[in-house]
């Protein structure tokens, strides 16, 4: 998250959410959390220390009890300086001494914690060693809603991050893109998407023709020509918050079968959208795109879930994928994203990040989901 | 490291790294090693997956057995053009399935396991559900030197990377400092970073007057003055290995303080560079550059340790810091970057990469190491 804007909360907002972790921790029968840099300590703290490294820092919120932050001694000036610093007490270590004494100083030595997803391995197994009565649940196995459901002040955030990347979209479908190279075209987005206000650009996905057909492809040095089928994919943060959006174009006229697999892709993420209701499965969503694509015959080329959660991050709990049977619920915000892959020759992905209101979905993203024509 | 250019080697370079890691598991004690996306596995299998998320990507070493990389199936055409793809079986699981009953269908029940340190803690303990009799150690705990001993080829890499650093100081040293901000010359820094043949700038640390007194303050929007300390520490990686350099330079003419704190550190630089010979513990050059700092009675302002280490990423093991008894072996590199830190008036920091030789040490950075008067 380093160079990123902050979001603009206060640390009343930050000490508020603390408050509601540990209670929903509590809730969970858990004796506490553990919570690493990443998406979890911004959203608690709206602390992101410069640069995640093997120094320990943690923040121990334990139901009852003042929060803490255990940090190295020479990154404390800049956790003073975090939104939510006034709600925490820093506890702070030096090279040398053992960061795992300092934070199971404050754990139950034999309570069961949470601990954030992408707490790196060697510290969950310091903080192990140092207490072995303990046990651990991942926070997405033990809380996997902590963050899911946005507030009002983090849905407008989410809606203006999408609105941005949309006016990016509508600025890139005018430039050229036959005889320019897919990292051109991703160049461009990238400008566009800083221009609209994106302090960070996490990903700027171009895949043209046959790369099209592989999901991840990012973009790379082939020059895109007349008959291609683009796959644009782009998001980042805006205020702290995320975006994501896909449309798929197509570079002059298309033939019957790309228009037909357009169509397809278009009608099943309407029908994800429309799965969108408070008490809905998640795994619901994903039923309903996928369906769409396996009566048309191309179930075997939907090769991944059908959405994924954003707030803080572009890509985060809740899942919509079969199995996955949390009930949405109003604030709710995830990415409807069916796609089909055809090895060799082309892919279309169509994607919104859709939020769960009241009485069904709201959309995000507002392009247009017709295959648009560029040149 | 995404779109970073990868290092220069082939699978057979790949095989030998992993045959090497293997033997040294097996001569730890270890069943094996588990090592997730990051340094360790850039520099195992040359594979960097296009983003770090919660799908689990691991690279399963068991002494005696062909490694095995598990990734999630829509990454697989990621994996496979992978340098080191040839010498590795991969296993794909989709989503929706279970990835660490994949995982630990290839792990001894009851064996103990490197694990790479930045692993994230979900995958850790998914293992550790899905075979209960397993435990664990970090990799840095387990095999500390694993990656710590170059090669010839990487030493040359390295090399390259800390002579294309030390043309950008000798550029930036050039240019006007007062009346500009701090963020406009880590623009610049970057800027010759990447024109020096740097893929990745991973910080550009400007740190004028009294920004220059916290050691991780980045840059921002002060305006530099004349008669500012400023604090320049830059690094990146190049051809896939780092650079990590300081400097500190002046604004005009500095006072005799500056002057003397500044000799200071150069001389603690000096003395811990001169403390590097094979034999010697990692804490023998961290407490030769220290004590030089305490005789001159800024003992309590050096606030850090003395180095790290640096391979395919800026900073890692072996770390120069008291306690570590670790001896240096020819081929090591790591940094030696001595500071002095006033509060509310100005730091000094001085950093060369230095590399362990047959008698001695050899630094890997050349520029000046006297006070530079800047603009």
């Amino acid at each position: 998250m380093t160079g990123s804007t902050p979001a603009p909360f206060t640390a009343d907002d930050y000490r508020a959410r603390m408050e509601r972790a540990a209670r929903a921790a509590a809730d969970a029968g858990l004796a506490g959390l553990l919570v690493a840099p990443g998406p979890d300590l911004v959203w608690l703290t709206g602390y992101a220390p410069p640069a995640v490294t093997e120094r320990l820092t943690l923040l121990v919120l334990v139901p009852g009890r003042d929060p803490v932050l255990v940090v190295p001694t020479l990154e404390a000036p800049d956790a003073e300086k975090a939104a939510g610093a006034p709600a925490l007490t820093l506890r702070d270590w030096t090279d040398g001494t053992d960061p795992y004494a300092v934070a199971s100083a404050l754990l139950d030595a034999c309570g069961r914690f949470g601990v954030s997803d992408n707490a790196w391995a060697m510290h969950l197994l310091g903080v192990q060693k140092a207490l072995p009565g303990t046990s651990y649940a991942s926070l997405t196995e033990a809380l996997p809603m902590l963050r899911a459901v946005k507030d009002a002040a983090e849905l407008e955030l989410l809606a203006a991050a999408g609105a941005a990347a949309d006016a990016a979209f509508e600025e890139i479908r005018k430039l050229p893109f036959g005889g320019r190279r897919e990292s051109d075209v991703a160049a461009d987005l990238a400008d566009l998407l800083r221009g609209s206000g994106h302090s960070q650009v996490d990903f700027t996905i171009v895949a043209s023709g046959p790369n099209g057909a592989d999901p991840h492809h990012e973009a790379g040095d082939r020059v895109i020509r007349g008959g291609d089928m683009v796959v644009l994919d782009f998001g980042g943060l805006k205020d702290g918050y995320g975006s994501d959006t896909s449309r798929t174009v197509h570079v002059g006229e298309p033939g019957p079968e790309e228009r037909r697999v357009h169509e397809i892709v278009r009608e099943a993420q309407e029908a994800g959208f429309r799965a969108v209701r408070p008490g809905a499965a998640c795994q619901e969503v994903d039923r309903a795109a996928r369906a769409v694509i396996a009566e048309a015959g191309y179930g075997a080329r939907f090769v991944h879930r059908t959405g994924h959660g954003i707030g803080v991050t572009t890509h985060e709990p809740p899942y919509m994928i079969e199995g996955e049977r949390q009930p949405l619920v109003p604030g709710m915000c995830f990415s409807v994203e069916p796609g089909i892959y055809l090895p060799g020759r082309f892919g279309v992905r169509i994607e919104d990040i859709v939020t769960v209101t009241e009485d069904g979905g709201r959309r995000l993203n507002d392009t247009t989901r017709e295959l648009v024509l560029v040149d």
